[in-house]
Formats: structure tokens, sequence, C-alpha cells
């Protein structure tokens, strides 16, 4: 495997550039008979797409849906799903202020060390534009997910130092799409918003975290000893652009806590269900689905383009200024949720499918 | 991949049960030519040995590595290395108390959910005894990078409460090894080591964070867009039992920056080399390392056995009470540096040779 | 992996119907600083595309390849390689009378049987138009070849009875291309191409065998003990549409041989070059080539397409009688050519990097 | 992977050189609750142990197997199953003779030239020792496929040039074990008995055939386009050592038949059950299992070790001659025949487990 893959048996292989032809993906493992079309999958793009709001990047990109192969009469056939989105204006900006020149914590200087040589417009291979079509899979990802019952739900709950409560259960998540901010608790998202705001008129961008919350996912999904549940959202998670943090359940407050206090006490329901009291282990044991909900937080860094004037090196080691200029992301959290979102489906459709494997 | 193999070209597969014949891992993909031996190995495994020191569980293992295969007169040979620990002491002890029972916060549930059947002696497989051929393995992965020039060590940074200073270049990281805690801050060791004595007197448990720092790692490795090395340094760590956090560079707390002050500023050296007057990357960008260190934090919840009574269920769903006995770990962060290593070194080495093959 | 992948480190995922919007293939781990260019591409292409020849089928299609990704300024940047091959016509003819029939020693039952529905269209995922896309991948790593040195040339050496001498040191591969039938033996490819003729007149199809030859191959490629050189080129060249059978070296003729007279001589030459006196192992053993030139056959069976009315059953399992039409092959060996010389180069390129790991 | 993994769900990883501590092999992804024991296992390894006949080398290994892990109470849990053999006589005999030269078609030359280094040890890794735990797993793996239904029986249908009606159906099989030549043709049997004896006597080795038939296979295995299940069958078949050749169905015959011959017709049986009229295909269409029994071919060469003396080369390329000595088998295909059947049964499950994947 060359980097460009995940999964294991609901495999996916991204391609394509920022501002090459177009993007793609293709499915590899995905059961026949799942009905899907460009529409619903749209709809997950059109969540992540550039321009749909105020506080995210004006950039105008339609990032149109294609389904290749693997489809026939709506439904899946079982054989790979190839899709495409054709880049609309390949016409090449100008790139020259940037071409030579490595843009502090961006990916310039390491993938031209790595490659020896880079497509450097609009950050190329790089650019968070190649999630658009991890999102694409997502939505295939989901449609499996709807049929099994498990339910995927992420939500901006960090923006810069403004945090909402951390317990999911204290939010109404249906209220997440309702703002812009996609935070599900309306004051503190109308705090976030202002933030987003002032920051981008300062040219300047904020960090922010996204909860992501997983419900009625089956007991038992989770391939000790190195493909544990959460070890493997964590690896899909810390894979999307600007991803610095990972935690689950309790995560990094966990540590400060008592093993009498952390232990999640085992009951059963009046139905025969097992439940656990309290979930600080975040609906996975021993890196295995218990059937509680699974929750998980993710941080992402400020994003690197700024519209301010920077100091660097060109390519050659010699010191240069680079200015910012065009439309980016002030904060990247609100698009980020489709993205976490799909992340996870990916990773719950392919350990659904490995533990089929067991019922022999 | 069934979940007990780890990497893609150094490729580690492990078995063994805590309370079964032996443990043992297969390395496969290890370049000839790496002069290693039982000594060597025997080392790295006595720092995750129980009954080390007195903050840590008082078992008697005397985990005796014995090579099978791959080594002949001292130097690896390219072909797989098998190594096995043999259990010294496979009588069953006395496991009715636990046997038909789910204890809290441990793979009990979940195991037997997921394979109808588990072995239930001192956890089966999921017992963290699993991670002594780990570190076997990464004792290997070890002498490889040591020929590259790339170094490793990790540290306790976090007891509970208890927290050193965050930057690992304010450490002297040689002062590690020398308080039975493995903290680099001696003052701040003895208050962790008070903490934990008095935390096994309750008969209770405390977490903890694993702080862990890679230097002269070349520019170019990982692999974007899903084998970024942090996304597989993230998958390689959380998979260690107990581990519920992972963050690399500025983490969690980046998230309250602005990218103007997040942005690392890249200069040249006198003697030419590329460098970042901050680290917030973390050593990594756009997934690929840029020569920097690279440091990252691991959280490690409380232990979930702990020498209390606990009420919970058993395996007909009716509630019941267990008793806490045996010899346990107050905290486990001390016993997991080198495991933290093992599985930073193992994951480097993967993709130093993964970069090896550009070259042609 | 879910089948729809080849190769370990330059992994190619094929995607795409025989009817449907078009075709793509993905490559991952392409070096980068590689030259390419969609009319190189096309020009293998043309090697499989149909209508060539009075000899192959006779419809019509184009095949243009689409560059989409993975190629900057006619150069390989390193990340994935996507292209694709829109389908011109994709109306549906009329597919009435095999919709719910499935045809003799076609795909037709055991894909409605594994996957529960099927695209029928040309016989869908099953049909050898995919093939065209690893002979577009072929070409990319018949690229990278070309920089090491290594040569591949297929050639037919069989069709129905008519065989050409086994020993490919008899033969002047460059006239391969200089006849239809694509057989060095200018004299024997008469005969063939007269049978071939002779059986489409009669509604029928042909069998015959394909001969490839790799020269300067380094010494070292294959990794014992289950990737072994030959082994992976057996999968690779046995996953081909028809391709019943594979053998190296002596193959099949071999096992009436007395080892003493079997086993090659190793010699050195006068440049100190090992070389051995005779070749039966075919340029590989222990599974690892030995610097001499890799040979081996490949098996096609006619062509399950006839022109004549054939007995079936269908969906139902009711007896039917379906009719021949349509344009096809009536001797699948010629376009095969290119298609095991793409399948050779891949598994060689794939096995090229592998090797690459070792030098630390 | 890195040569030494064959497998994607039921994934086996050997260890072991011929001469050192021992042998072992790693088995990840068995289903748990799979009745096991070390004397079945046993019971399949004697019947591919040295010393069991006359005309088989006469060096007397016990390969005691031992069961470390996966296993509790008699039964698969599901974790990774350790097994290992441990050479009960590590004394180097003297190898003075063969250390420093390169014997002609083993893999002396290519291993030294790959690695640098080698064990030369009775062929270290290359040996075929090694084998011992391919059939110990593909024990494992027939105890699944018994409680499927699938048999797995493979019978010597060649010696030299002595060779058996191909039609399996026209033999029967139950006679197989009845010979030391595993030939269900009593009289043939007879025959090659004579002539391996005859080649022992000159201190030479013949080659031959081993014919292999899957009955009960359910419809729908293998993965199209590259894991076909005739091509997974070819990669573990050809990996098994001496093998130079493999053919499914009507091989390198069919190539000279028509395809109004050669197409196999459907019918439907009294019990509704999809049969073909003919078995050309050889129970795989398109890469999937029809329903109909599996049966393939396997071509394996004369044994390199002769006893007689050869002229070669040394590592310094200078001529030598070397004394052929020891214990070796006059042909191996005796011995081959459980080797076949455990690399089939490995592919089996495998798909199987694949399979079952789609059934969601």
């Amino acid at each position: 495997m060359a980097g460009n893959t995940f999964g294991h048996l609901f495999t996916i292989t991204t391609f394509g550039e920022s501002h090459g032809k177009g993007l793609g993906v293709t499915i590899d493992g995905c059961p026949s008979g799942i009905r899907i079309s460009e529409e619903e999958i749209q709809h997950d793009l059109d969540r992540r797409r550039p321009g749909q709001s105020r506080i995210v990047t004006q950039r105008k990109e339609k990032d149109r849906i294609q389904i290749i192969s693997g489809v026939f009469e709506g439904v899946t056939t079982g054989t790979p799903i190839g899709m495409i989105i054709l880049n609309e204006d390949q016409k090449s900006r100008d790139y020259d202020h940037i071409k030579d020149s490595f843009r502090p914590s961006h990916a310039d200087y390491t993938y031209q060390s790595k490659y020896g040589f880079r497509d450097y417009r609009g950050g190329g291979r790089s650019s968070a534009r190649e999630t658009a079509m991890r999102v694409a899979a997502g939505s295939v990802a989901k449609a499996i997910l709807k049929r099994i019952g498990i339910t995927i739900q992420a939500y901006v709950s960090q923006v810069g130092p403004i945090r909402i409560d951390d317990n999911p259960e204290n939010h109404d998540l249906s209220l997440t799409e309702e703002n812009i901010v996609r935070c599900p608790d309306p004051k503190k998202a109308a705090e976030m918003e202002e933030l987003i705001m002032a920051t981008r008129k300062k040219g300047d961008t904020v960090g922010g975290v996204v909860t992501c919350v997983i419900e009625n996912a089956p007991v038992g999904l989770g391939e000790p000893v190195f493909d544990k549940l959460h070890s493997d959202l964590a690896r899909a998670v810390m894979s999307i652009n600007a991803c610095k943090g990972f935690e689950i359940g309790s995560g990094f407050e966990g540590v400060k806590m008592n093993g009498s206090e952390h232990n999640d006490k085992f009951y059963t329901t009046k139905d025969g269900e097992v439940r656990t009291e309290t979930n600080y282990s975040g609906g996975i044991q021993g890196g295995i689905s218990n059937g509680m909900p699974i929750y998980f937080r993710a941080a992402f860094k400020p994003v690197a383009t700024i519209i301010q004037s920077q100091e660097t090196i060109n390519k050659e080691g010699k010191d240069v200024t680079i200015e910012g200029r065009g439309r980016h992301d002030p904060c990247v959290v609100p698009r980020a949720v489709p993205i976490v979102e799909a992340m996870a489906a990916l990773t719950l459709v392919d350990h659904y499918l490995m533990q089929q494997r067991m019922k022999i």
C-alpha cells in the first residue's frame, strides 16, 4: 500500500490534485444491492463545499460528482465504484508568488523534499480539496450503515477558546445543522461565529474541535490487537488535513481520574440489554465496541493560509516574504464536520464487514 | 489482515495469551545484516517487566526472550525473525471469581460477545502482557534506527493531575531513567511517585501521559494521504492497552491559537539546513517528516483492575460483586514508556523502508 | 483488499464496466520523476484495441485515455495517477436475448450468484474490456522498467494445435509485431492466421498460448516464501480473462526430466558475470530472479462467445436457446500479448520497488 | 507485506530455517469455536514427514507440533494461533562443502545475492522444510472447511513420463493413500514407484504432477478481477518449492479446442441445482466458483539435490566441484500431495471468509 488507500475490506483509493483535471475515488468491496445516487452523494458534498456560508472560504467550486462505474439501475453491483469530480477551472491562476517558496506550516517543503518535485498549484495533492472524495465515499458508507442502523453525527464543540459542554448527551444534536458553525449549542454557536468573523477580518485563522458520536454500533466491532476500533478511528481522523489530536471517551481529561471512578459499571436493562452506567470508555473496550455510544474528539489547528505577509525561505534556501492572498477558510471545523463523519463511516463499515467473516 | 499484524514493509505479527503456553512475535521484512542479540532485546524487555520497582505490579515474570529464526551468526538474514517467550507458570491460578463475570472497563464483555468464547485467565489476549512482544520487535526496529541515526525517547510527563512543562526541549531526557517513574523532572518525579504509592495504598489506580520525542528522522517520511506519518503513529500508539488519546505538536492546546502565531517559520541554518523557528507542527507537515524533532503525547487511563470490590454483571446478565485481588499496576505509564518507544520505532522503520522504494 | 487492487508497492486499482460510463485505473506508489504521456499510453492501448486487424473483433472502440492526476508538466509527481477511458457509446444495445440467460462458460451465472444482481450489458465487469486499464497502467510500469533497463516481450507461440519451437532464444522477437498474429515465426504466423480466419468463418473460436520473455532483470527480485517472483507472475497472468494455465522455465515438460539433466550449471563469464549454461529454471531460483532471462508461457482457452446457437438455462433454471451475435474475437491471443506484457511489467516494477527497501 | 504472509482474512505467517532452532507459523483471522488439536495437525504433518516410506528421503525428523496460543480448552478463541516445531538436532552437520558454493538449481546464489548473506545450513529458509508449517496451518483450514462441507483431495497423477488418465472422475480417490506414491491408479502407482526407486539408485531425481480436486465449494467464491479464485490458487500452489506450472480445468490442452466444444453447457438437475455437462472450466468461471468440482494440476520439477558430483562456482566465481551427499527425495510429488492440499485449503478458507463480508 502506498498511502492513498484506506480500509481493509471496504477500501477506498483517492486520487487528484487541487488544480489538475479532477479528483476521483474508487471504492472496492462495497456489497451489492445498496441503493445509491449522485443526488445523495452530492448532498453530502454540499456540506463540505466552499462558499456555503460567510464563515468559510468564498471560493466557487461546484464539485459535481459523477458515478462512473459499480452502479447499475441505481443499485451497487458489488464491483468497484468509480467516482470523479472534474475541476471546472483548471486555468492556472498566478502561482508565481509561491511556486518556489515554502509556505509556513504547509506541505510545500515536505512534498518538495520527498518527491523532488511538486505540483505547486493550490497545494496540489496536499490540498484539503482531496477530502471531497472521502466525503463522496463516506456517503456510500453511510448508505450501508443506514441499512444496519448505525448513525454518525459530528459537530463543532470548540472554536479557539470557546468550548461547549463535553458530554454529547447534554446536547440536542438535531440542532447542529441549524447554524453555519455546526455547533448544537445555539448560544455558543453565535459566539463562535462572531470569533470566526473577527478572525477573518484580521486575515488570520483559528483552530477548533469536532466531536463525533456513533450510535447503535453492534457489540463486537474492532480487531485487536492492532486494528482496535479506536486506533483505526484515530488513524482515519488524524489523516484529515490540519488534525493534530484525537481522543476517545475520557481522553486526556481521564488521566486525572482514579480507576474506581473511571470504571464503567455494567448493568442489564429491563429489556435484557447490557449497558454501562457511565461511558468513560467511549463505547469501546479492549478495542471492541461494547454497544454503548462511541464518541471521540478531534483537534484541528488554525489553518496555515493567512492573509498576511509572512517571512519564509525559497527552494534555494534564501529568505523571502510571501503575501497571503486568495479566499481561504478562517476556521476549518465547520467544513470538517462532514469529513470527520465520512472517515468514521468508512471505518465503521470496514469493521462491520470484517466482523461478518466470523460468521461461519 | 485480521488485526494482529502491524506495519506495511516491516511487519510484525504477535500472538499469545497471558496465561497460555507463551507469547511470540514474527518480524517479516527486516533487512539483512542487522546485528541483534537476545541480550539487547532482553534489556528492553526488562524496562517493561513487572516487578522492576515498587510502583509497578509485583508479579514475577522473567520474560526470557528466545530468537527462533531469522538470525544467523548474530546477524539478521532477511528472513522472518521468530521470537517467543514461554510462560513459566501456566498453572491456572484460581480464576473462578471472574470466569463468568465481566470486570468493569476490561475487555471481558467485548471479547465474550465478539468471539462467543474467551480465555478468561488473566485477560487472555487482551492482557497488556501481549505488549512484551511489541517491545521485543521494537528492539529490533531500534537496531535499524540506530544505524540510520534516528533516536526515540519517551518519558512520563503527567501522572494524575501532576504535570511537567510541555516542551520537551526544556528537559534533560537523559534523566528519564534515573527514577522509577521515568520522568525527566526529578522533583515532579518524586511527587508522582508519592501519588502512585498513595493510590496503590487505597487499592486504586491513576492515569498519566507519556510524551515521546523522535530525533534525526530524515525529511520525507510519511505516505499521504492516509498513511501520514502522524496518523500511523496515532494508530500505533492508540493500539496500546489503556491509551485513550494522542496528540502531535500543538495538539489540543493548539486549537486556541491563531494561524499567525501557530505557523512555524522556516529558516536556513549556517550549515544550509532547513529548520523552523517554532515547532507547533511537531516535526510533521502534510503527513511527512520535515527534519525537526517529532513529538507527540499519549494519554493513558487509570488501570481498570483495582483492589476494591465492584458491582457488575455475569454472563447471564445477573448482578454480581467481584473482589479485586492479585498484584496489579497502580499506574501504567512508567511501564508504558518502553512500549510507546517500541510502537514509535516500528512505525518509523516501516516508513523509512517505504521511502526507500522511491529511490529508483 | 477486495479484488480490484494489484500490487504491494506499485498498486493499481481498476474500475469500470464494459457498457457503463467508462473505465478507469488508479496507480498508487509510482515514484516521482517518471516522464509519461497520454500518447505513449495510447500506443500501448492501440495494440490491445478491437478492430486493429481482420483476425480480431471488429467492434469499434477508440479507447481514448485521459490522465486525470498524478502527472504535472509531463512528469509523475509521486501522487496517485488516475486515468480514465470514457465509453463512447453507452447506448444499451439490445441485450434482451442474454439479460436473463447464462451464456455457457461466461461469468453470467457466477456473477449473478455471487452478487445477486449483475450488469448484463456486454459482460459488465467480467468483460475483457477491463484489461484496457491494465494495459494503461502497464504502460506506466514499462516507463519505469525502461529506466532500470528491464525489457519485456510477449508473443504468440501457439494457436490451436499450431505451435512454434519452445525456446525463445530460437526466435527473432523483433519480428513479433510484423504480423497480425504477433508470432515471431513468419511461416507459422501465416498458418495461425489461416486457422483463425477459418475458425471465424465457422462462427467458432480457438485457444492459444502466449510466451513472455523478461530480460535484464537484476538478481534479487522476489520475496520468498509466498511472494516468490514466479508465483506472483502466475497470479498476475492467470487473472487475465480466459487464461487457464501458467508455466515457468521447463514447466510441465520439465517433470519428465531427471535432476542431473534439469539442473542449470553455473559459470562465470569473462566479464565476471554469473550465468547458467541452461535455463530450465526460467530465470528464477528459490523464487528470486537470478539474472538470466525470465520466461513463462500462458494458456488461453477458446473464447466463450461463439456465433452459433447454444442451449443453456435462464435465471429461473429453465432451458433456453441463445443465438450468438455481435462481433467477437475468434482467438484471443493476438490481443492478449500486450495484456500479458502489462501484467508482467506491473509485477516486475512492484518487486523492484520492494527490493529497494532492503538498501538501508 | 514482506513475503512470508499468505491470505487476506485467514492469514498465515511462517518463519524458521531448516537447521535453526525451529519453525513456526501464526494464523491470524481464524474464526472462534473451531475444535482443533495437536493430534489432528500431527496427522497431517506425518503425511509430509521425511522417512515415511522407502521412496522419500530417509532423514529422521519427528516434526512434533506445539500449539502456543489461540486455542483454549481445545477450541479456537479467535485470537492468533501460534504453532512451533522445534528442530531436534540443530548440531550443524558438516556444511563446509557447500558453505561457499552455489548448488545448481538451488536458491544458494539468489539468496546470497538478495540478502548479501545466508544461512547455508540445509538451504536455510529456502528449504522445503518450511512447508511443514503450511501443512500445520492447512490442517486448521481443513477443520473449517470440514464444517462448511468442502473437501480437498490431491493425488499424484504423473511421475516422469508415467501419467494417469487426466479426468479425476475416472479415479477412485479413496485409493490415493493406499500406496506410497499417493496415486489413485494402483497399477500406474506401482510403475511410478519402480521408476522412483530406479532413479534413486542412480543418485538422480525425477519430476511429477500433483492433481487436486476440491468438492462442494459453494457458488460465489473468488474476487474478480485480480483475486480470482484460480489466480489465487495459482499463486498459492506455485509458491511451493519446485513447482513450475499450474493449470486449471482444460489448461494447456484446452488451447487446442474450439469454443463450441469447450463451452460447458448449463443444465438444471431434478433437485433444482445448476450444473454443467462438461467441466472444462474446472469449476471456476470469471474467477468465481460455479458449484462444480474445482480441479487443477501442478507441475513439480526434478529435485535439484542429486547424489552425483556436479560442477558449479563458488562465492568468488571460481569453478568448483561439489559432491552430492545426504538423504534426499528422489521425487518430490508423494510428499507434495499434503502441501498442495494445504495451500488449496488455505486459499479456499480465505475466500470463504471474504465472501461472508457480502452478507449484510
